[in-house]
């Protein structure tokens, strides 16, 4: 068993509605000194196999076919240590 | 300026609907293997100044007030470096 992380994000050039709608909302909330923020998708896929080079193409070709719009996201791909796991709000 | 990255993702006991649909179409599209997907949300967060201490509880307190719902969500607070902003569909 392998956990493999696909974070995806629109592309920097595209608009991000959601970003701006947290951005907007933080100083309401007494959080400033915040330029920008971007919100996207995280999955955590858990493999029946070894995450080796096999096992990843395969994971990357999921997540350009169907897991991002590579028209306007970006994916980024990588495997996770089961010790970073960690639970609520640790800072690693 | 430093980017903070804000992962939150159900609890491991809470339901994931999002995640089982995708689970669930993986075969359907030709990718065998898969044990579990859980889908989350990804936050990047430019901050204006340095990404110290003062910073990061500035931030963790944010997420757990605002970004996400603790009753039902954890969440990961990390610095990213700037070399980490990988492009499209890199492995990392």
């Amino acid at each position: 068993m392998a956990r493999v992380v696909i974070d995806v994000m629109l592309k920097p050039e595209i608009l991000d509605p959601q970003g701006q709608a947290v951005q907007r909302a933080l100083p309401r909330l007494g959080f400033d000194g915040v330029a920008d923020v971007r919100q996207g998708k995280r999955f955590e896929i858990e493999l029946e196999g070894p995450a080796d080079e096999a096992a990843l193409a395969r994971v990357r070709e999921m997540a350009e076919t169907f897991l991002a719009n590579t028209v306007i996201e970006d994916f980024t791909v990588r495997v996770e240590e089961p010790a970073d796991t960690a639970g609520s709000g640790s800072s690693r």
